[in-house]
């Protein structure tokens, strides 16, 4: 059928299985096509296409709330819910968002981008249904993965005990985005090979019928063994202890087993949960026997050789200077731990994987564990590097202040992905984490101008042992620079000046340091002479600088790609204010106070105002015109 | 024996078991006593005196690692570690601090006030004593509620995982702080009435054994159930299929048992777990016959009768007056639901429950999870009141960013115990949330000036509908003052002037207020005049009168009990600058970046120069002597 023609999902609840396979066929052709070009999840989307059919057949949404975790898995949801003629635009400016969004369309019921919020989520929903008297459908959609995360297994812990009608579908794919870790993912690989539960329970029922009769304290037992015949291992134990029905484990992808489930759950009273075995990149070769999750999230690639389509040649990613460095230093240094909450390809740790596999710990998902992890090593002398992208640090925000810094722990605080992030969009902007570090005592934060200082930064913050230190580092690649051989400290606290200058002075550091060096040589055109620091620690700030240019007078602009509420040109209006420099002048450009969608970097940078022509503008803004040179 | 003359506690070891009876109740006499005169953590701490004594006599503290989870049950701990002599200044300025601190003994390794933090932190040493080679035991204590807390439950998955050697002590006194909710509290329960594991598994074998031969499938399926011996549910079903061997439950006043079960623990390899039932409030009839939680911590209290001491009248407390509007408002508005995370108690929300039991939800120690159920509540139309003390908002930073105000949702944060706490100290201080909140898009943030006003926020908070609104309030008691009988609506971003002034002006919001109209009292003599401005919402700020104010060239003082960098001063500070008025003259008094220990609030703001007379002083700087009226 023409998917492009899709207004509705109402049309599934007509077809035949024959039909619905077909269906699956053209879905599957068509994300194969559509995201060769983009990019986009393709792996998660590959593996939900018989599910989410079904899903939309069994239940009628949006009545019905179907609640997608995490949300990169909700494209085949976007395509029967009218949304494949966007997918030329999936995760561009202006374009049709790579997760669920409320303002897409009435079936976004709840937007995600973030892990392990579906089932809090559905709580809230089945509360109102129940307060309100409705009879709508809940249905929260959760990975294996995301099941690790705190906030789900508080979750399961609150529904189990309220017994709200409640149906979770448990889509079980062996990996999430890295091979799974944790008890929980053991408990799943043993209720995968353990058969149906139906059957195990009639079999165990007969041959406890053949027990012979037997009396005293053993007869109490032989009762409580018939009693707990629900609770063995084999018919999902570990849900049912939690207060499910547990149903499954059934095939996610043959629609006969998916229609029966779904049937009888819905028929259940209290909450369920299905499991459902997926094959992540179901249908497309390459993704489909991917090991590792290169397949999770990709660009570009050729849908023949499944090669993905890169620049010739790129300067080394971010992640891997950071994590590289750390590695090497870790051969001599053996307090040196490192810790992923499941990004251990993302941040690039695999090698250090590989060389120090003692000393090497992916927590699954976990930020709050991992956090409070690192700073029990640290107890010990250990130290640890917690490498971990910025949006998800949000989620360690006590564990940092309550556990991290007010103990004034040596952790080392690997801060990834840290300002804007392109295409993952507004979920996923590293954007917060000044505002919300920075007024926590003994915190010390820093973000090179390149990968070199990077790899020096690294050195820095491994010998750094009076306290918390957070080094902050982009997406995407570095800048191509040379490395030197010999590895540097760089004093705590102290900035660099990288273009001279005596009208006026730029403060800025990491990605933006380009912008404003680019200003500076425009400026320069105009006779206006711009200073442009590196300010690499954005706390504490270098304190002699600051007295420096308050104290000459020379007019400041700040600029970080980060919430200007709270952040770093806050902390220079704040040195300003706390040393009495009443008449300095400062202006401070960031990102305003609004969620910032997705699109290029660029392209945010542009609407925001962050551009070089911008900087040039606010610098001349700044400048008297006597004052000029 | 004499208690104070404790210093170590290896004098445990050569005590036989009718001496460490006689021990545990001059320790519970003790207890009683010393903490009838200062108040603190009775409960817990009758609860586990056996408990803590058989783990220092099994264990060699500090090299053996006890990690106390919470920690307000760890003054049995300090009494045995020879800090009995300090207990009259317990949880006073400079005295002996209600929570393990590491500068007070060796033996306290972790330190915490927040909850479910023990297992991480375990994990942390055992990696670094495994990583060192060296042989330690490493033992978390954790109660029963704290195990529902996300971090922990991601701990336990992780460790169950990784299989390190370590011993959980489950101290499950079938309630925390409230009487336990969650699935987790039923199959601890049902664990608690199972009868002894090594029983149950025995008796199970030899009935087993009786189970004719047969064949086929039903042979598989009987060995399978052998095999699955240790998963059935009366033997700790939960833990083992996390990874942990289960011992127990076992009786926490009873020195053989505990010392039986230890030492085979001790013995075992991998993480075991043993589950060990107390009685919270042992030994004191009052407090081990509270079924609320009132004895869980208490103020000072007579010893014969067990009354509360507690002044002749004093005003409501904020928690009451906050909950209690919103109750009155439910009676008529059906979309209100009440969520805490296990403070029904101290949030005062009993009558509410009482109320409304369909529309109250006390979901455990789980911030992260009544966060995101509140948005999910309100995705549909309902207003959910999350209330929630600051200091453990901070575990929810990240539901706030990416659930509530990324959706723009209708939930109304109550955040109580904002600002200085007092005795509980450094980690239960509500300090940050302002900082932590303000820099989040779609945020409202609101403080009253008085209970009066503080019904009317809560009025205006349940009539706001474009997203997200918080009202903060202090610990402790409200001023006493009159209430209006009918509700209005404060205009959102509106302040007030309480006083009227020339020449300077106060801009705070609160508790701080008081200080604030006493210093304008003590000004007027000195022919200072001084506005006082109630600036009760701290985001947005009053636009209007900030730039009357700063467009009338006065200086401003704000004062805030809440960390200054980032800040409510720092919000002035940055529409100074965002609006050009370059000459502005600010100061801003706050806490400076630092974390603050117990004590009384005065003493605090004493030691941090937050007192009137410092307020005196630093208007008197901002305001040139000619100027003077």
């Amino acid at each position: 059928m023409d998917l492009l023609s899709i207004k509705d999902p109402k049309f599934l609840k007509n077809m035949s299985i024959a039909e619905l396979d077909k269906l699956s066929q053209e879905i599957r052709q068509f994300l194969i096509e559509k995201l060769s070009k983009t990019g986009g999840h393709i792996g998660p989307n590959l593996g939900v296409v018989e599910l989410t059919i079904a899903l939309h057949r069994e239940f009628n949404s949006p009545k019905d709330k179907l609640i997608w975790d995490v949300g990169h898995q909700s494209y085949v949801h976007k395509i029967l819910t009218g949304r494949a003629c966007e997918f030329d635009t999936l995760r561009q400016y202006k374009g049709l968002c790579g997760f669920p969004k409320r303002i897409e369309s009435d079936h976004d019921v709840w937007e995600t981008g973030h892990s392990s919020t579906s089932l809090s989520a559905a709580m809230g929903m089945a509360v109102a249904r129940d307060v309100k008297g409705t009879k709508e459908f809940v249905i929260p959609i959760i990975g294996d993965g995301a099941l690790t995360g705190g906030m789900a297994l508080e979750a399961l812990n609150h529904i189990g005990h309220e017994k709200k009608d409640m149906i979770v579908i448990l889509n079980d794919n062996e990996m999430s985005i890295a091979p799974n870790v944790g008890a929980l993912h053991s408990v799943l690989a043993r209720l995968r090979t353990a058969g149906k539960y139906n059957w195990v329970k009639d079999e165990l029922e007969l041959l406890l019928k053949r027990i012979p009769a037997v009396g005293g304290k053993l007869a109490a037992t032989a009762e409580r063994v018939k009693d707990s015949l629900k609770y063995l291992l084999v018919s999902g134990v570990f849900f049912e202890e939690l207060g499910f029905t547990y149903l499954g484990p059934i095939d996610g992808h043959n629609f006969e087993d998916l229609f029966e489930t779904l049937e009888y759950a819905k028929k259940t009273k209290g909450p369920v949960l299905v499991h459902v075995i997926t094959k992540k990149g179901k249908g497309y070769t390459p993704a489909e026997t991917d090991k590792i999750g290169t397949w999770h999230g990709t660009g570009p690639y050729k849908i023949e050789t499944g090669d993905f389509v890169k620049p010739e040649s790129a300067p080394p990613a971010w992640s891997a200077v950071i994590s590289e460095t750390v590695r090497k230093l870790a051969k001599d240094d053996k307090r040196i731990v490192a810790i992923t909450p499941a990004m251990p390809v993302g941040s690039k740790l695999e090698k250090f994987a590989k060389e120090f596999p003692e000393r090497m710990y992916d927590v699954g998902i976990a930020e709050q564990h991992a956090t409070t992890m690192a700073a029990g090593l640290a107890t010990q002398g250990m130290k640890p590097f917690l490498a971990i992208y910025s949006t998800f640090l949000q989620r360690a925000y006590d564990q940092v202040v309550h556990d991290v810094c007010r103990q004034n722990l040596n952790v080392f605080i690997g801060i990834d992905r840290s300002g804007l992030v392109g295409a993952d969009g507004e979920t996923h902007q590293g954007v917060f984490d000044i505002a919300f570090l920075r007024h926590i005592p003994n915190m010390v934060i820093m973000m090179p101008k390149d990968e070199n200082e990077g790899q020096h930064m690294v050195n820095t913050a491994i010998h750094y042992d009076d306290g918390p230190i957070a080094l902050r580092y982009a997406r995407g690649n570095g800048l191509g620079v040379e490395m030197d051989e010999v590895l540097k400290l760089i004093p705590i606290g102290s900035w660099e000046i990288l273009k001279p200058g005596t009208d006026a002075v730029i403060l800025t550091f990491g990605t933006t340091i380009s912008m404003a060096l680019e200003a500076a040589e425009l400026l320069e055109k105009e006779d206006i002479s711009v200073r442009v620091v590196n300010a690499r620690f954005i706390k504490p700030l270098d304190n002699d600088m600051m007295h420096q240019i308050l104290g000459s007078n020379l007019p400041v602009l700040t600029i970080e790609e980060s919430v200007l509420m709270g952040g770093f040109g806050s902390a220079v209006l704040e040195f300003a204010n706390d040393h009495d420099y009443q008449n300095a002048k400062i202006d401070r450009m960031g990102i305003p106070d609004q969620f910032i969608e997705h699109g290029s970097v660029n392209e945010l940078l542009r609407e925001i105002g962050m551009t070089t022509e911008n900087v040039v503008e606010r610098v001349q803004k700044l400048v008297p015109k006597k004052k000029r040179v």
